[in-house]
C-alpha cells in the first residue's frame, strides 16, 4: 500500500463546504454559540469527523513553530521510561524546545486522546513510547506532525522508529539461564492477540525470542509461557501460576523489570528464596533492578540512547518532512546480578 | 505585605515604549529578522526582561481557554509523584482538560523554564508539585495563570495550596519507633539553607517534626540529623554516615521513601539486617514501600487525595480568578510494615 500523500491541513472552509453550510454556521457550532440548531450541529459535527478537522492553534512563533515536543509514555510507574525521558531531555538541552509529557496513556483510546491533544496544541513533534495503537492510527498521527516511535518494531514510510533488538535480548537471558544449568525456564509475557501488535510490539518479540532461544538450546519441550501483563500485578499473577505447576520451573524470565517485581513478591509470599529456589531475570535494567537489596539480573536496552536517537530523528524530520523514514535498532546487553544462579540440586 | 494587583498582560507596545524603539523593531528582534543591529537587540532584550514580556500565544479556543493544565513534577523517579498525578488525571476525566507534565524540574532555574513555557503556551492552569522556587517567583507564576501549589507550606494570597501535615507525619514515625523501644532514632533530611524554604518545604517540616517529637518523648539528647538530599543517593550517603557513628542509631527515619531505598542499600552493603540490626522508616507510602520483599514502614500522605484537591481548587480558580486563596491541609497516617521492630537487645 502506498503511503497517503502528506495531508494539507483541513480548514473551517473545507468543513463548511463539506457540510454545505456557511463558515459562520461552522464557527457557531464550534464555539457552542446560541443560534445553531440541533440539525446544524449534527451536520457540522459529521463533516468535522469525516474530514478529520482540528481547530487551528495559533500558538506558533514567527517561523511557524511552537518549539514544543510531546512525549507519550504508556505508564509513568514503569521505571524504564525515565531512562528514555532523560535521553530526550538531555538531547534537547540548550535548544529552544520544551518537552511536555502526556501521562497515563495505557490503551488505544487514551493514546488517541493524548496524540490529538498534542496535534491540537500545535506541537512540533511527537515521540510515542511503546504505543499500542494500530499502524493506521500511528500513520494518521505522523501525517499531521513529525513523529518518532520508540520501542516498536515494523517499519512505516511515515514515521521513524527506534527499537531495541528484543529477540536478541530474550536470547541473552535464555542463554544465561541455560548456561547456569537451567532447563525448566518459564517466561511471563504481556498478553497480546492483535496480529499487528504480535508482529510489532517489543513484548511479543521478547516472547518470540524466548521460544527461538529455547529451541536453539534444545529445550523446546520445556517452553512454558504464561500470558498476563507488563505490570507488577501481571508478574505476581504469572508467578503464582508458575509456582503452582506440578513441576515448577527453576527459572523465570519476566518480560520486563516491573513484571519481575511482581514475581519477586509472589516468590517471597510463597516462602521460597531467590535464587536458591528460583532464579528470576527481568528486562530493561531499571534503577529498581540495580537497587542493591534487589539486584535483579536484567537486560539493558540503553533507554538513554533510545531517547537520544529519537530526538535526533525528530529534529531531522522537523527540518525535512520528506526525508526517507529511518529505523534505528540498538543492541541490548545482559546485566547478570544476584537473582540468577544455578538451579537447586 | 499587600499582594500586587493582578498584572495586565505586557504587550509588544509596552516593550517598544520601554526600549524607546518602534514596535517594528521589537518584532524584528523577536523573530530574529535581518536588519536588527546588536545594539537594538540588546535594548529590546533588556526591555523584555525588565517588563517580563511574553509573546502572545493565540492557542486559545473561542472562550479564551486552551483546556490545558500543566503539572510540574520535581523528579519523575520519585515513586510518590505518580500517586498525585493519578489524583489529578482521575479528577479531570470526562472534562475537556488535557494534562501535560513538565518533566525534570529539580532546581529553581529548571522550574522557571518549565513554568514560563507553560505560561507561554497559554495553559489554563498550573499545578506545581513541591516547587523549590522563591515565594516571589511562585507569585509571579500565579499572577500570570491560576496556580495551585502542592506539598509546600506557607500561605499566599495569590495561589492555593494543598499540603500534608508533615509535622504530624514525622511525629507519627518517631512515636512508632519510640513505642517499639528505640532511643537512638536518627533522621536523614534534605539539606536546606534558604530561610523561606526552611519555613515552607515539606522536607524542612519533617525535620522540625522529628525534633519536636524527639523532645516530646524526652529524647532531645539523642537528636541526630544527617543532611543530604531526598534522593536514593542521599539516603545511601546518609546511612553510611550514621552507620559509622561510634554509637550507631538503632532506627533511621528517612524523610522520604526514596531516601529509605538508599538506606536499605547501604545497610545491606554493610552486612547488617533490617529490622534485626536497624529499623528503617520512610515517608510517602509509595508502591515501593508496599512492595512485598521490601515492606517499608512509611507515612501515607494520600497523594491521590492531594491531586484531587488540587484539581478542585484549580478549576474553581480558573472560574473565578478573584476568589480568596485557599489552603487545604491533609492528615497523614502511619503504615507500619516489616522494616521496623524493637531494637536489638
Amino acid at each position: 500500500m502506498e503511503p497517503p500523500a502528506p495531508r494539507r491541513r483541513v480548514t473551517i472552509v473545507d468543513v463548511a463546504r463539506h457540510a454545505q453550510v456557511s463558515t459562520t454556521a461552522v464557527s457557531k457550532v464550534l464555539r457552542n454559540a446560541y443560534g445553531a440548531s440541533p440539525e446544524m450541529r449534527a451536520k457540522v459535527r459529521r463533516a468535522i469527523d469525516e474530514l478529520g478537522y482540528r481547530p487551528h492553534t495559533g500558538a506558533r512563533g514567527m517561523r511557524g513553530q511552537t518549539y514544543t515536543i510531546g512525549v507519550m509514555l504508556p505508564d509513568i510507574r514503569n521505571p524504564f521510561f525515565p531512562e528514555i525521558l532523560d535521553g530526550i531531555t538531555d538531547s534537547l538541552q540548550g535548544t529552544d524546545y520544551q518537552v511536555f509529557l502526556g501521562p497515563g496513556c495505557n490503551g488505544e483510546k487514551a493514546e488517541a486522546q493524548v496524540t490529538e491533544a498534542m496535534i491540537d496544541r500545535g506541537m512540533d513533534g511527537i515521540v510515542l513510547v511503546a504505543p499500542v495503537s494500530s499502524r493506521t492510527r500511528l500513520e494518521h498521527v505522523a501525517s499531521a506532525v513529525p513523529t518518532v516511535v520508540i520501542g516498536r518494531h515494523g517499519s512505516s514510510a511515515r514515521y521513524d522508529t527506534v527499537a531495541d533488538d528484543d529477540i536478541e535480548g530474550a536470547s541473552l537471558v535464555v542463554g544465561h539461564l541455560a548456561g547456569l544449568g537451567h532447563h525448566r525456564i518459564a517466561h511471563i509475557e504481556h498478553h497480546e492477540t492483535d496480529p499487528a501488535r504480535l508482529a510489532e510490539m517489543p513484548n511479543a518479540r521478547r516472547a518470540d525470542g524466548y521460544r527461538l532461544a529455547m529451541r536453539a538450546h534444545g529445550l523446546e519441550d520445556r517452553i512454558d509461557v504464561v500470558s498476563t501483563s507488563y505490570t507488577q500485578q501481571g508478574g505476581h499473577e504469572g508467578a503464582k501460576l508458575l509456582l503452582s505447576r506440578p513441576h515448577r520451573p527453576t527459572a523465570v524470565f519476566a518480560g520486563a523489570d516491573i513484571v519481575a517485581m511482581g514475581v519477586l513478591e509472589a516468590v517471597a509470599e510463597a516462602g521460597l528464596s531467590v535464587p536458591g529456589d528460583l532464579s528470576v531475570a527481568g528486562y530493561d535494567n531499571t534503577t529498581f533492578a540495580a537497587f542493591g537489596p534487589i539486584s535483579l539480573t536484567s537486560v539493558d536496552q540503553a533507554g538513554h540512547e533510545m531517547g537520544r536517537n529519537a530526538v535526533r530523528l525528530l529534529l531531522e524530520r522537523i527540518a525535512d518532512r520528506h526525508r526517507p523514514a529511518t529505523r534505528v535498532m540498538l543492541s541490548p546487553t545482559l546485566v547478570p546480578r544476584r537473582t540468577t544462579a544455578p538451579p537447586p540440586a
